[in-house]
């Protein structure tokens, strides 16, 4: 069932022993969400904790500490954050049996919930958990405040995005009046890469190819370089804006060998360009600008299957979706 | 003579025939501030023009049209936005003798104008134009809104560093609201590089070194690699922030050539690291976390130095000016 975010906060008002569940690898808008959540539910005298069937990666840790993880009582309500399907749980529903509320901003959310608060026009889930913090009448601290900014930020690039709104930004405005750390945690999440992926980008870098009077760039990921870097896939995700930034580029295709040989590939393209059309011509989909597709062939061979349909859309002039 | 805002809105109102000036080697805050104020006063009634010394970079045409450039009056009051000294100005005090108003942020401002509004709490100068249109009574329209937005966005880093404040983030929101295209501006002004730049980082990238257990990373910027890559000084802004970027640096020195052979270093530290004290014992200046210095050596030289210096405050943990 469909609520509004008022209903959201009135069911969290009557409900006590409240397991609030993230969704699997989780970012900063998930983990923003569940640690500001059920630290608001701990001010009004409620249990609580958060739970995630994966590991939080250590640049997090400032969103909670022992009180936010811990054990002790038996959830008799349960909350999914920024979770638009219920795998994405990763086994968490199934081990609970059920999903009383969910609370998220993907316009792709499955409904999986007993009852579900969805606003697709905020630009990070962190949007919709600030306004029910303050329908819960929960007083924010420098946590909350460091918690919910991490989530409107991390999910709108530091808002250079379209999807900040000018409530994305006045939020992240009261945030930073009650404390929030803004330039520590952007330098932490934006400005901040490990030496092992340095060494990967360079060798991104060294693999870029232009295509089609430089409207087209493509980069490999190989496992090799993974060997040689020290890196990883974890490491990746900064990658796929790589091709599209340089000047003159409709089309920014990155290619990711998987271990099997397999590989896939993410495309991220601009001025009408459709990434998303490419993208399904090769069995895959997303965005008008941010798109993805899986090949069961190696990267060399995806690589002329992408730009075979590329080539045909900038002849047709069909580019748009 | 000190004024506030208030009273820079008013002797505005006051006059006609306003010539604006940026500073030399303008970039997005005094752009926006000149052409935005320009845009407004045009609003009122009034002649009034932008006029810089230096070539504006293609890339911030969208900030103006014709009219905002137009000569065809003798300018009767002259007006400063964004320029902290009258050397900044690049001629253009001598040309007309004298500067009646400044709109400024910097607290290096050396008040050479006949009457000073100076405010070094904005993160950028247009928060104070934004203020001074809105003290006018001038109606924000779309243009108007891009040009403050491209100010606050540009001279805070995208909102990513401390210098953003909670009223950065509100008069943003207000701007997108007014039709700011925050995203394209964003994209150009942030995730866009020119393939000669994108060969250049990659050299730099090559060049990195790292001492003291990984907690200083150097690199450098060499004639040849200019040569090389076929990019120039004018590109290598953004390569400052990549040596702090690594994790675990706690002072970042860039040491780029100039073409007599000598060099000039900037740093960038975190966690209490003085940049401004390193480059202090080098003769030169800065902030806390920002800060340059200039050599009449090579670069190899230069980095020598540096580097028994850093080790020197390393050891004594003298690390906080």
């Amino acid at each position: 069932m469909k609520i509004d975010g008022k209903e959201a906060a009135a069911l969290l008002e009557q409900h006590d022993d409240i397991l609030i569940l993230t969704h699997a690898h989780p970012d900063g808008d998930t983990l923003g969400c569940g640690f500001g959540l059920c630290r608001a539910l701990h001010k009004l005298g409620k249990r609580a904790r958060v739970e995630n069937s994966d590991v939080i990666a250590d640049k997090y840790s400032y969103l909670y500490d022992t009180m936010e993880t811990q054990d002790g009582f038996t959830p008799a309500y349960i909350v999914a954050v920024d979770v638009a399907t219920k795998s994405l749980l990763g086994g968490k529903f199934e081990e609970y049996g059920r999903v009383d509320l969910c609370i998220d901003h993907h316009a792709s959310n499955t409904f999986y919930a007993e009852k579900t608060f969805v606003d697709d026009h905020a630009g990070a889930a962190c949007e919709l958990i600030y306004q029910i913090i303050v329908d819960l009448g929960a007083a924010f601290d420098r946590d909350m405040a460091n918690c919910i900014y991490t989530g409107l930020s991390t999910d709108t690039g530091c808002f250079k995005y379209a999807n900040a709104t000018a409530r994305t930004y006045r939020i992240a405005a009261r945030m930073i009046e009650e404390g929030a750390n803004s330039a520590e945690i952007n330098r932490v999440m934006f400005d901040t890469i490990t030496r092992t992926y340095a060494r990967l980008e360079r060798m991104v870098y060294d693999s870029m190819r232009m295509y089609f009077d430089g409207r087209c760039a493509v980069v490999k990921v190989t496992q090799q370089m993974y060997r040689r870097s020290g890196s990883n896939e974890n490491e990746t995700d900064p990658i796929a804006s790589i091709p599209r930034q340089i000047e003159g580029v409709l089309v920014g295709i990155t290619i990711k060998e998987r271990e099997d040989g397999t590989c896939k590939a993410s495309v991220r393209t601009r001025d009408g360009f459709s990434a998303s059309a490419l993208c399904e011509a090769m069995g895959g989909g997303g965005h008008q600008q941010a798109a993805a597709c899986s090949f069961s062939v190696g990267v060399n061979e995806a690589e002329q299957m992408l730009l075979s349909q590329v080539e045909r859309m900038l002849a047709e002039g069909n580019t748009v979706s």
